[in-house]
């Protein structure tokens, strides 16, 4: 029997499957041993909110007491877990006290160092250990996270395990919280020297973004999330391209804070493409059903460069050797002009991101490869550039063509590439 | 502004919201200030099946292989990763080994001692790490468990955080396995001194039940077992609770293998009956969306009492426990007769489970009360029955009527209560 043979089915949408119809139990001893299968149908729905706020710590604000309990019932005060990144809260720690003081909130400031080695369960587990010393309800008291990439995933795994979810509040604070890990629902920590190797898809109920914090984050880091957002340029949004390859140098000069009037017109719109952009891709495929995914691109190899690197390179900087690799590929292959090829390694360079890693050798993009296709089931699904601003999916990338992609990107540095 | 405000949306179902109409970007410089929200929202849809099935290790049948890739292509062989139970292994792992030779699938058996007190990250990151020297597709190679409730749950955390969701098949080989464990979508592993602290929701794709196994399950464990069956006749399924007050012991001593035929007919009805019971319950509710659940009778008190008592209750006697408690507390309040009572304590001796522990004091019950209440997101949503086969949600139990209870079931313990 195979589960399509479904002949009877209650009000619930349950079913039980059977060669001839079941019977239900009517008495003490009413048998239906023909009833050996029970499929059970249903769908999770699932909404969240991503929100452009200014300055989201002047206590005026309440967007980060939006989701979960106000406290009003009488005799009940609003409870916040709050996990911090150890630099926001050297940087920004006060104004965070003063926030939840000034609101009433009964809150706990779990402080926590963050940065790509210590995405591990071990952090997970600290975290797990001070939430239960505070104690909090299920569904009413979500766990709030402040900090980069690194520290909100780890905080979208803690929450989705803990007690099997419990909701929480992204805000993130580096560039690459603003326009990708804050922006959909992956959570993950590092295991057994995999990038991302455990994780859930468990978005936050509330995001805000607030770039102000940017202005307290190194220009290394704004390099960092400027290649996110250049991937989305490159395989999605010509327009976002030219914004980079015109403005990047004066985004990454003013942090995003719109110091110049061209400085804030250029930022303001590069945010907002490159989130949009990002959240068409991600919303129909949420659960990546679809394993051909455009916004993989620069994912194929970095996963396992980055790791090798560690403490080397930065994710963006990983995602960007991977693109420049590729772009060379896909150029050999006839897909990218030479003269968009120069284009986009010559951004990358204005973007200060790196285009060239020693660690792509034969034997470490095979490796990265193999692990690739396995977590694409089976095939590559590698997505190219196809000009700028559009994209393809292969299947039949050899060693030997990346050997020469190699080859031909190692070629290309130290001169500077025509403009 | 507040989620609500959505004024446009695209055919994709991403909503932008915004105080006054967006533009969409239409030039390098197209703005669109107003913008400052996304709303995304979209549903995971879900689909699984339990199936009864006879001998699955027979080397003719392929339920257990239906899952996944079965290797058909070419040059290409079925591969699986399969985590059996130590005790398992022992009893049945020649029968298992020769199963996957058999059907000549790649296989790597990696064996799992598992009890409640190594239900732990450990052993998931043990069986993380041997995954990853294995391999496995990413949705093709299903990950096999075949164990009781703690192998099960740990692999089915660990399936669904490895690579953010790899499908597994289950085999259940415990009575609790078999009408609980097994049928639900609930993953999870023991954290900081909590039970299932650390969870998700993530059926297995298929999950296949061959009572077969209970033949080689000790006659306490198949008690066990019990106790989750008569949970769900307590609280729904009045002629499921007849069953066991009069078949209990034959099902005890024939371990559902139908010796007899009373015992067969018996047996087979009672695993019907339950798991059935159970699928109506937790199919409407997969995600726990509504915390007032019925199938949460037995479980506001026992999981502190089981960690507690580690290792000397079973979960099923910690839930029989926490049963006859509030068997008792319900009773006192006119909901269950003392006849009736006295027929569920009779019966949950019959089944040879235990309706007392010492961790019944005050405090304990006290601190039990409080996480399960955070666990319920702040009210106590206490399942007690109505009757036999009835129940109601109660939020106002004290720690007066607890001692009361306690004192009650206390002066029934020794006595041969009434037939
Ligand atoms: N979940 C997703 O969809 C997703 C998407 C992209 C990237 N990521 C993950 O994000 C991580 C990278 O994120 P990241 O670049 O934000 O790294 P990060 O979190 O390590 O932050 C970078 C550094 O900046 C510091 N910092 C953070 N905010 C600051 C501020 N306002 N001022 C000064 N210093 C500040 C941090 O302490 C850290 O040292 C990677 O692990 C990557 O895998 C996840
Ligand atoms: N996920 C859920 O919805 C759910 C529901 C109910 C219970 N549970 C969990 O299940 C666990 C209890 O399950 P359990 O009672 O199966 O415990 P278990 O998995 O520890 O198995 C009990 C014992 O029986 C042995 N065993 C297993 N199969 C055997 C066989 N066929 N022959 C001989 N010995 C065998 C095991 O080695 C173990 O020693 C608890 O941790 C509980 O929290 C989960
Ligand atoms: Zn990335
Ligand atoms: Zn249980």
């Amino acid at each position: 029997m195979t589960p399509s043979d479904v002949l009877r089915s209650n009000a619930n949408g349950l079913h039980s499957a059977s060669a001839s119809a079941a019977q239900e139990p009517s008495g003490l001893f009413t048998f239906s041993q023909q009833v050996d299968s029970w499929v059970v149908r249903t769908a999770k729905p699932v909404s969240y909110e991503i929100r452009v706020t200014d300055d989201v710590l002047d206590p005026s604000r309440t967007d980060l007491l939006e989701a979960g309990s106000s406290g009003e019932r009488p005799g009940t005060r609003a409870r916040r877990f709050v996990v911090v990144d150890a630099n926001v809260d050297l940087l920004h720690g006060d104004r965070i006290r003063a926030y939840f003081d000034h609101r009433g909130v009964d809150h706990r400031l779990c402080v926590v160092p963050a940065e790509e080695s210590v995405k591990s369960f071990e952090t997970a587990a600290r975290i797990v250990q001070e939430i239960d010393a505070f104690g909090i309800a299920r569904r009413q008291e979500p766990v709030v996270v402040i900090g980069g990439g690194v520290l909100m995933d780890i905080v979208g795994l803690v929450s989705s395990l803990y007690r099997r979810g419990t909701p929480f509040v992204r805000v993130p604070t580096t560039l690459i919280g603003l326009v990708d890990a804050g922006v959909g629902a992956k959570t993950g920590i590092n295991f057994n020297g995999h990038k991302n190797r455990l994780g859930t898809y468990f978005p936050a109920d509330l995001t805000l973004l607030d770039r102000c914090f940017l202005n307290t984050l190194d220009r290394r880091h704004i390099s960092n999330g400027l290649a996110e957002i250049l991937k989305i340029a490159l395989i999605k949004d010509e327009g976002l391209f030219r914004l980079l390859e015109r403005h990047g140098g004066l985004l990454l000069e003013e942090k995003f804070q719109g110091l110049s009037s061209t400085g804030e017109l250029a930022g303001s719109e590069t945010l907002r493409r490159a989130i949009h952009g990002m959240l068409e891709e991600l919303q129909p495929n949420l659960w990546e059903a679809q394993l051909e995914r455009v916004v993989d691109y620069g994912h194929t190899f970095s996963p396992t460069v980055e790791m090798r690197a560690l403490p080397e390179l930065l994710h963006g900087e990983a995602v960007c050797v991977d693109m420049a690799l590729t772009t060379v590929l896909a150029q050999r292959r006839g897909m990218v002009s030479e003269a968009d090829r120069d284009r986009v390694l010559t951004t990358m360079r204005a973007l200060e991101l790196p285009t060239w890693n020693d660690l792509l050798t034969g034997e470490i993009l095979a490796t990265a490869l193999q692990d690739t296709v396995r977590h694409r089931d089976g095939q590559q699904r590698l997505p190219l550039p196809v000009g700028i601003g559009g994209a393809a999916f292969v299947n039949d990338v050899t060693a030997r063509e990346l050997a020469d992609a190699v080859a031909g990107l190692r070629s290309l540095q130290g001169r500077e590439v025509g403009r």
